[in-house]
């Protein structure tokens, strides 16, 4: 299949920050893109070849869109599935599929997914409605504390929280929800799996994930993970286990955590280039969004290696502020060795609202630890 | 000054794979780009945010594009420097200056600059016309062997010749031109220095080049160089030189030759990202077009050590083939270790065109080596 400098034509679900790293990796191959998100100032809306506003979620437009395509991909779950299956029968190659996003999009069938395939996990209880966990609580069936997490439409640390007493449940949506057992992790980690339709399989090196207490947002991604040789092959393996019962194609990233006792279980998995693997643009091999491209064309996987340690910090809007963003300190940043910030051209801050990320790589990872958090107490990101 | 997500304006007179590779740093910036080319389907046409056709050596035209620009830049020589003169005389910060770019875009007066600096270079001799050479050889002031170069518009390998015999010049273009000895060298060598408006300065380890015997285009570009560090120190520094004795803002490659001596003689200079870069994607803590943004908006310089081993091969079209083109065996190359290659988008192909470049990494230099000409050797530009 000629995909370069050709007729042939990628579709990208999605015009976001994930979307626009994955243009990157398409105008260094030439291969000629249509994008499609709800909003006009995407971050997708130049790079591409052509750039559709519309909604996602909305069975006729996603068909729409997918009719002149050749290959189909995602960067958000979000979308309708059930115009990916019809897509499917009418020939388009939609990778990851249907039937995979239909397993994951649900938290509710993810979970239930894992242990029907004896994957470890915390345990778990699926409730119709947040109402009925208070009576859960009232006969005894289930205790506090415990993480709420709603079965759908989740993202960047919403749709989920830690409830320590029952009042913590006020103010949350009444949807269908599951509860999950609180874990005493030693370490959050994450495994970016990649699986071809010619079912080649890489893994990358184990992440270690530092998350901010409040916001369930990731603080830190440390590459590669300050673990044992030990934990990182069973991380590792499990991670490869969720990807072939999934028969994913494209990139998996799987979150885990690391027990007290070093056992491995499975949080959840995202079907797409993900937020533990932005380190890889500067200090991999292949970077994950080259890779996710190589898998869903079925072209040969890159080299997952890392070439030097790599650590990310994400920028995230500060509190307090809305409106224009200003990158404050962004220049004093650029000066620390091997950091490169990553702004993803949304024009407007809120707090908490994913603006960019920067990377710092060194040979050493202490040293790129340290100045990671240089980084990270000098650069804010503020409104004007 | 605030460049990232704001309403600062870049402008790039050119939009080749040069101005494209820029874009895919003012993207990771989020910088607002206008850029200008004479063709319609140029490489930067889609991912900078306003792309106009015209042409860059019209004074009008290279007026009007950068009236509402805030910092101007240029990826080709080929461009109306009277027009970059009155830009920086209304206000807009050109780098590199006008005064560097007529310096360097007449071979003539560039040779002439080196030897008033006292910067070695190849002897050389200035003549108006092709046609006089003739008499100069008569006469017995000029013997072949010699090289022949326009003074103006050469690119790509186009505008030199070795001349071996008097008949050797037939078919030249009877133009202003210079003649220069021809040296006998061990190596070709290329080192980038990087400088900004605050005269900051960086200098990248020294490469390697390898040229194709006929069409005098590069074949490999090796970083780091396989040289003794003294001639390695001594290539470097006789770049800063160039470098402070032009005063340039931005990058600038300095294009040498490595005597059988271990001299330095100064061959050509180009002021912008450059060929010999292009290995930086992959192998460097910083990337040329990466730091070429970071020079002309003053910015700290980033590392410009290297991660890995990297060797850059040119994708040029083969000869014999003219039309839409296809790269054949791209799928076999990328699955060697470390192999990247990067379509510049020119839908045709023809002989010796520029049409991509691939870069090998590898920890190790020689297995770097051979894969490269592996790479060499199994992919081919050829037309549909």
């Amino acid at each position: 299949m000629n995909y370069f400098s050709s007729d042939f034509k990628l579709g990208i679900l999605g015009g976001g920050q994930l979307g626009k790293m994955l243009l990157y990796e398409t105008r260094k191959y030439d291969i000629f893109t249509k994008v499609i998100d709800p909003s006009e100032e995407a971050p997708c809306k130049i790079a591409c070849n052509d750039f559709v506003v519309g909604d996602l979620m909305d069975y006729d437009t996603v068909m729409n869109f997918g009719k002149d395509i050749d290959v189909l991909t995602f960067e958000i779950e979000h979308v309708n599935v059930n115009a990916l299956e019809d897509l499917e029968k009418k020939g388009v190659k939609v990778y990851p599929s249907s039937k995979t996003l239909r397993t994951i999009q649900n938290k509710g069938t993810q979970k239930l997914f894992y242990t029907d395939h004896k994957i470890p996990t915390a345990p778990f209880k699926r409730f119709a409605y947040t109402s009925e966990i208070k009576d859960s609580i009232e006969n005894g069936s289930l205790t506090t504390p415990f993480v709420w997490k709603s079965t759908q439409f989740g993202y960047d640390g919403n749709g989920v929280k830690v409830i320590r007493k029952v009042t913590d449940l006020d103010g949350l949506p009444n949807v269908e929800c599951i509860t999950e057992e609180m874990i005493p992790f030693k370490n959050e980690l994450a495994v970016i799996v990649t699986r071809t339709p010619s079912e080649e399989v890489a893994t990358y090196p184990v992440v270690e994930m530092e998350f901010h207490p409040e916001a369930n947002q990731v603080e830190y991604v440390i590459c590669p993970a300050r673990i044992s040789d030990e934990v990182a092959q069973k991380a590792q393996q499990i991670a490869v286990e969720v990807s072939k019962a999934i028969g994913h194609v494209g990139l998996l990233a799987v979150e885990m955590f690391q027990t007290q006792n070093d056992e491995i279980l499975v949080n959840e998995v995202a079907p797409r280039p993900h937020n533990s693997g932005h380190y890889s643009i500067e200090a991999s091999y292949t970077n994950q969004f080259e890779q996710h491209l190589r898998a869903i064309l079925d072209l040969p996987l890159g080299n997952t290696n890392s070439k030097v340690a790599g650590i990310m910090v994400n920028l995230v809007g500060a509190e307090g502020h809305t409106g224009n963003v200003k990158y404050k300190n962004i220049e004093e940043i650029m000066a620390l060795p091997g950091v490169t910030p990553h702004i993803y051209g949304k024009k407007q801050t809120r707090p908490f609202r994913k603006m960019g990320h920067v990377t710092i790589v060194n040979e050493d990872i202490a040293k790129a630890r340290s100045i990671a958090e240089e980084v990270k107490n000098t650069i804010k990101v503020v409104s004007i």
